[in-house]
């Protein structure tokens, strides 16, 4: 990955820890579950998005640090309640036990519920980015919206009512736009607000951007399921097929799920054009997403 | 219950109605659980709060019906993941079986969460209340602030820790001015915001009044748990008693509870003597907390 790239996520990890309630700080157990579920070495991407966007519409570092947070805060909390017994059961999660294994159900049901809640306020309280407060209140609606259940939460719903169903392409493009494009998509779009940007026509190619990243993103987790290795991925490999969930391996085969990918990374990195060299982190992004191992 | 309180209830209920996606819309299952929740004849404490607050600092209705559903909405979700077999495991809530018995426990999971977000979306959207964006920013940091770990979820997690703990007097009111008070708090300063008032005197008045209703509320919960019963509580009575919850009547008697419920109820009266006749909606509602045989 550029160092561009790791920096970003470097200073994510920096920004998340110190926007999350210490542990010394009651109720204890509650705040030690919140940041076990953030800090556990995630790959950081909603953040590098962010700061990639940002720093394309030159926006300082910490006029981005507040979205760059929430949205890593709220992908955090939706893992917590994915890995629950009643939904995916996951007791592995980046390698290390998932925070229900740890904590318990009823801490980690509410470690979740108040990150949720702590990805808002942060965004709200946030005074570093030289944003008007109409911005700020739009960075919040755009927010909730990619969290809610057209959203997020609706892509996870669509996500179990599809286990052990047979989908058509199009079922299965719906629900990965909700379930894990909307918050990518947002995390472009906050990057765009905090930098002021207003260029309808850019912010346009951006959003189409998050699209196809996001899409990409999931091809890849579908392949990786089935070609990677548990301590690679650092999750259970071979979960999907064992659940019987649809991916796009599964309908359209490995070959065409590879040459999708690299359409979709083709189509992201297009977007980028107008921006010329102040593209090359997200340009760099859209890559990593596409050839990453794990 | 004075009609102008009944009046609120019912407006609540319309405005709820309205900012919850239709049924009719995908995806349908998590929306009818959603709305399951909510529109489920609860007493709308919290909207009539942000009414009669905002009311009596001279807003319009229009202006706090985003505040007051945002509230209620907030309440309803937590009330759904209370009830998880994880959590309080309780099947009845409101003379009706709860969210996840009816919609399974995935689902009743993922509707809390797309309810929590839907609650700051719409009070993001809102462009009724002829609020400054900035006003509006600081309504949403409070309604984070009021949700999370030093908030409404962080008392959950001193509930949790406290079943079969002895609490003391101090322990007992801190979970509670969290768990419940926290919400019931931010009711009253939405509804003092959306009026724009920037009274600093009557504005810590109001703090203080929430404050009072608030753990007002809690002790005539415990008290109804023990001398109410299921069918008019709507709830399983007894359940405090058999889970071995601490409680007010457990810790002070019965007696003194009463007697606790009575002075912190004129207390919260004694705040409203500024507001001289535009106070008395606050003052029955106060009375309504201290009085509510469900």
């Amino acid at each position: 990955m550029p160092a561009r790239l790791l920096a970003y996520s470097a200073r994510a990890e920096t920004v998340l820890s110190g926007f999350l309630p210490p542990e010394s700080q009651a109720p204890v157990e509650l705040h030690r579950a919140m940041r076990y579920a953030v800090l556990g070495g995630g790959k950081r991407l909603r953040p590098m998005l962010v700061y990639a966007t940002g720093a394309a519409l030159a926006a300082s570092s910490e006029a981005l640090d507040a979205s760059a947070a929430a949205v890593e805060i709220i992908h955090a909390y939706s893992l917590v309640h994915d890995d629950l017994p009643a939904m995916d059961d996951d007791d592995l999660r980046r390698g290390r036990p998932t925070c229900h294994i740890v904590f318990g159900e009823a801490m980690a049901i509410l470690a979740g519920d108040a990150l949720q809640a702590l990805a808002f306020e942060l965004l709200a309280a946030d005074v570093a980015a030289p944003v008007d407060a109409g911005t700020r209140v739009e960075m919040l609606r755009v927010l909730g919206a990619a969290c809610g259940s057209h959203g997020m939460a609706g892509g996870q719903a669509l996500d179990l009512a599809a286990v052990g169903q047979t989908l058509d392409v199009a079922e299965l493009e719906r629900m990965h736009v909700h379930k894990t494009g909307a918050l990518i998509r947002a995390s472009v779009r906050l990057g765009a607000l905090a930098a002021g940007c207003r260029d309808a026509e850019l912010l346009a190619r951006l959003e189409r951007y998050g699209h196809c990243v996001g899409l990409a993103f999931q091809i890849r987790d579908d392949i990786l399921d089935i070609e990677g290795e548990s301590h690679v991925i650092g999750k259970t490999a071979g979960k999907d097929a064992a659940n019987d969930k649809p991916t796009y391996p599964a309908i359209h085969g490995m070959t065409e799920s590879r040459r999708l990918l690299a359409a979709l990374t083709a189509e992201a990195v297009a977007q980028l054009a107008p921006l010329g060299s102040r593209g090359d982190d997200l340009m760099a992004l859209a890559r990593f997403v596409a050839e990453r191992v794990s």
